[in-house]
């Protein structure tokens, strides 16, 4: 066969051709953080982690009812921790029984979700850190406020959205180059 | 050369593999929103107007100094309408010279840029709207503070936000297509 490619095709075109466009499907179905992987698991780990601990700090502390925007939340952060954690789930159900999760219908409903959660958590971080920011600093309140606390659930948010913010672009990057 | 090239090349096989696959670039070129388009135009005036907007009404209120989210919004907002000013004359001009903008390293810098003043927007606007909701509606404190300016500013903020997102989304969009 190799002896007659030459005389049938003297252009080496076809495969030259096909490497580097087929590279970049091949390249993320390895790349770690994408469903279905270890640093996937992972993410969603942490994003539950950071985002339980962000809970648990803001509920306990009493004043935050007086506050539309810790209200919020708690909200937030409570749909954003259902959400890691049944992906976790799924994450681990995969990497379990050996099954990808690089199917375009699964790969979209990844994306829009994290989408969604991700915006929906970091709307919900900026607007604590702004309140934050003002019984802190601006109105010097922290006598009557237990401003640590507000700083550290805020602080959990904004680093459970970090976790977030890698899983939605790689999904969504999976779903563009499909 | 065309009457010799089915012998030296008689399996038509490049044109039918490149097609496929470069099907999505093609498409791509065409969607109203992409850099060098008119709906990509239109999309970096509405980010501008709106911002620049959300910047005046902001700016002219005397309040705003004492709130260290307002005054972040006006920074945001400066950098954002600088930002889109700017992306709209590069497109501005790419329609009128008939430029491709579709070039890697422009699309790259363009979905960095737009991420990054996209996060930085909406993280602006929603701690504004934390301590417009706080202002108003917790506090009930409009009698001495402007609130409806600081609704309006941050209801455009939120606008010009909603505007840069798809910008943002079809820039990473083109860059994983790629």
């Amino acid at each position: 066969m190799n002896g007659s490619r030459p005389t049938v095709h003297p252009v080496e075109a076809p495969p030259l051709t096909d490497g580097p466009l087929n590279g970049p499907r091949m390249r993320m179905k390895n790349v770690q953080g994408m469903p279905g992987t270890h640093g996937g698991l992972t993410l969603r780990l942490l994003q539950f982690v950071f985002g339980l601990v962000s809970l648990c700090v803001m509920a306990t502390t009493s004043h935050f009812r007086t506050f539309t925007a810790f209200c919020y939340l708690v909200i937030a952060v409570s749909l954003q921790i259902s959400w890691s954690l049944s992906l976790a789930i799924v994450d681990a159900y995969a990497l379990l029984v050996r099954r990808s999760l690089r199917k375009r219908a699964i790969v979209r409903l990844f994306a829009i979700g994290d989408g969604i959660t991700s915006t929906l958590i970091f709307a919900a971080a900026s607007a604590s850190a702004g309140i934050t920011v003002l019984v802190g600093n601006d109105l010097n309140r922290c006598s009557v406020n237990p401003c640590a606390r507000f700083e550290t659930a805020t602080a959990m948010a904004f680093i459970s959205w970090f976790a977030m913010t890698p899983s939605f672009l790689m999904n969504f990057w999976a779903l563009a180059s499909q």
